[in-house]
């Protein structure tokens, strides 16, 4: 496709941007608007997703070319955990906006810096396991980006997951990479679990783990078709960002834009018109959407295991399986014969649910937001 | 049986006594060593078990005929649940000797204050609807026992209860009262599921309350049969009992005496020698013997109801069922889709079963003697 003379090699074109956004209602109470997921430790490391999601993509790119994009409220929150983000790479929307408009901010900041300028978009709040096979997939997926597709990252799946969109590939791209790198036919949403089974059957089927490398001006110029008005605003804040008139043109058009995934601005339009690329990968993935992916990631899949997550956790357990999340640690759980439980234990929140119904809690907190309960999300 | 002159009627030499003892292991960690069963609000009535007891009794007994038997730890709890209990009336043990001793010495005492005195022993922890039904039974006890006989209660089953012994019912005995008096045949322990059907099917089996009314004399010399040397110190107690011996008597012979429940030193023996009868009654009774038979009082028996218990408690439920107790109404206890669960949210502990496992706390209880959780306890 756009075939362009670059002065440095693809890899070093690369900027990483975090997109660290989205409370993650179906954690709460962990999660609150005050600490969104991405800030949180669901693995027990004792690092937040987010600074996990940083030394992740550190062998990757340089702290120069680490770009996060984040809630002005979660500013300082941020900083903290990243000490080694530099203040120009710090973006802040002063409201959200979904991922085209913050992922488009980044590319119209980048195509300013580089016009050849790679972008590489990863969550600020997923799981992986593997870090090499992460790094080999990046690095072909920016060569497939530096000669003008778009490219995502599609993992092998080990179950049939019905809490993950899925991506339909065709035919190897042998031009683009030796090894793994294929068409993009389309992408299906999160499946039933019979549909699963099959595409887990038939093949041919990647989790959508949501990464995104493509020029930044391909990006754009992508999402330009779907929504002009916002590429043309993004592009005008981009032209005024880090100048006097940046404050002015942020808080003049950002609060214009639509809010709408960039899955359907660049990622669907751009499969139909065969635009889209996938790199297969085989590295561990995990949204960690639910307390049921949290669960499955602490026990590495041993469902009849009793997962806990927190510091100083009590618990006392006769037979029980599921998840303990306790974030009060002076209080002593005791859990008598449950299965798949899931207790979170919070200081001015109980939340008691079973894996399987994990993802409604998702409606509770909706049901909330209606009944006056808001203070406690 | 036994014939003699009364110079009163049979329930004016009533005295009704309340074992007020049991921590309800089964209840924690609502019940404490600190806070028995008896002391606890499990109806949301606002009172103590041992209140409500006080208050069934008072309509057939005047205060100076309640006698409550309560261990030295608790005198203070039991004085202020019962300011109208007389002083001459509350018998402090100085350790726990199970119900022979605990009601053997109230039989001992009365029997020297009033050679016919009828004693009645109601437990100070059970819940009962339906007081006419209950002050009628009574009434037909207190004619049983006036006769030399020793007397219970016993319920008619509404379900095939695995959690209640059960009384096999014998004969009619006209001759004691018009109606609902019967031989029993003999005391069966808690049977299994499908036992507990056939007895409901069979007919003639109902549950054992526990509760005994007879002659205090009648009532001792029974028990001698099976433990003289045990009635013979109980005598003695009882003989030195508010004089300066008094103290001196308790201590030295109170600890030697064996801890045996009255079933097997009255009850069982007597139903074998054909001295014992049942009043058939027809009133609500319960046990609240585990957090299940809590949740079916407070539903009345809707088991897809959600039963919540405590003092401002905060719950959110999705179409969850099961029990939540609160002791700590700070907070919200939030429920998804959970089916029978049991939830007690107290300030040190947290305990989370269903109701099908709700007889397992105790299990968990005495792994936590064990194990050095008894502060908890």
């Amino acid at each position: 496709m756009t075939e362009r003379a670059s002065t440095s090699s693809a890899i070093e074109r690369l900027t990483c941007v975090i997109p660290a956004g989205g409370v993650g209602s179906r954690l709460w109470p962990l999660s609150r608007a005050s600490a969104p997921k991405f800030l949180l430790d669901l693995t027990g490391s004792g690092d937040s997703l987010l600074r996990a999601t940083w030394e992740r993509l550190s062998p990757i790119a340089p702290a120069d070319r680490i770009l996060v994009v984040t809630g002005n409220r979660h500013r300082d929150s941020v900083v903290e955990q990243l000490p080694e983000l530099l203040p120009h790479n710090l973006i802040t929307e002063s409201e959200p906006k979904d991922s085209s408009a913050a992922i488009g901010l980044a590319a119209a900041i980048l195509e300013l810096r580089d016009p050849d300028a790679i972008l590489g978009s990863f969550a600020a709040d997923h799981v992986i396991r593997g870090e090499v096979l992460f790094q080999r997939a990046v690095a072909t997926a920016v060569q497939a980006a530096d000669q003008g597709y778009i490219a995502t990252i599609g993992i092998h799946p080990s179950h049939p997951a019905t809490g993950f969109g899925y991506i339909s590939c065709g035919g190897a791209r042998g031009d683009l990479a030796p090894f793994d790198v294929y068409d993009v036919t389309e992408f299906v949403e999160k499946p039933d679990a019979a549909t699963a089974r099959d595409y887990l059957a038939s093949g041919g089927y990647l989790w959508n783990a949501g990464m995104f490398i493509a020029r930044a001006t391909v990006l754009l110029d992508q999402m330009a078709l779907a929504e002009p008005e916002m590429v043309r605003a993004l592009r005008e804040i981009a032209a005024a960002w880090g100048t006097k008139r940046g404050a002015e043109a942020r808080e003049r058009l950002w609060p214009t834009l639509p809010k709408i995934a960039i899955d359907y601005t660049v990622a669907e339009p751009a499969a139909a018109a065969g635009k889209m690329v996938c790199v297969a990968a085989h590295f561990d993935w995990d949204d960690v959407g639910d307390f049921a992916s949290v669960a499955t990631l602490l026990t590495r899949g041993r469902g009849s295991d009793l997962a806990v997550l927190g510091d100083g956790a009590q618990v006392l357990s006769d037979a029980s399986s599921g998840i303990v999340v306790s974030s009060d640690s002076d209080r002593l759980v005791a859990l008598v014969g449950v299965e798949d439980v899931v207790v979170v234990d919070t200081a001015d929140v109980l939340l008691v649910t079973s894996k399987s119904r994990a993802q409604d809690v998702k409606n509770l907190v909706n049901r909330m937001k209606l009944s006056g309960g808001g203070h406690l999300l």
